[in-house]
């Protein structure tokens, strides 16, 4: 099977925004963001969704899930984050490797339905991540 | 403080639709579901968010998420599942204590912005709550 976009950032194949790593789990930017700040928490292991996930793996991810919900809320100066996940196309999933989303969020009206934005810039995504990473407990 | 609803249905003060429980966690219907068999999984242990969650309870709540995943997959015969978790009222969050959102999802197309819809009495609701119950594994 070809691998996943994921599987090739996991693998340093293709580039992305880094924030945090350990032997489980990785997490990123999204590189089209709902909101600037917006973080993808993957598992290494190439699960395709959560209903197909082993308990081990989803309580890595939980770990991880809750550490960087934390740090995008401080290194995002947001008040309050949105946290999803989309498992089967029918639920917009898109790529088929497991992940969980983190959307920092300021205030309830600005969010609608999907909204997207882009980086300005390779700098302002860099920025975004630095001040997540380091907003890491 | 006073109770939220969702400590008033753990302690039975108030009844629900309950498909599962455990230790730890409780997981019941959305009484305003975005599509019906909406489910909530829910720590017993008063949390308010996400950010706020303890390693151990998160652990818990992750594992019964995975479980009640697979069961309202199954139960409601749905192709996918969206997960989503709301942690502050700038995020949406209507309810102080922590809670995770499975939905059903049959066609990408059908989900709008949080769209509502009611169980047509409590029959209809019951049906659903069963047939999720029984597709626990």
């Amino acid at each position: 099977m070809e691998k996943t976009i994921f599987e090739k950032i996991i693998s340093r194949e293709i580039s992305a925004h880094i924030v945090y790593e350990d032997e489980h789990t990785i997490a990123f930017l999204d590189i089209n963001p709902s909101i600037k700040g917006h973080t993808l928490v993957v598992p290494k292991k190439p699960i395709k969704d959560i209903t197909e996930c082993d308990e081990e793996t989803a309580v890595q991810l939980m770990k991880t899930l809750i550490k960087i919900s934390r740090a995008v809320k401080k290194g995002c100066s947001a008040p309050a984050v949105n946290i999803f996940n989309n498992s089967g196309a029918e639920a917009g999933q898109v790529v088929f490797h497991l992940h969980f989303h983190i959307i920092p969020r300021y205030a309830r009206e600005e969010f609608g339905h999907l909204p997207h934005t882009t980086y300005a810039n390779n700098d302002e995504a860099e920025k975004f991540r630095e001040s997540i990473k380091k907003s890491i407990e």
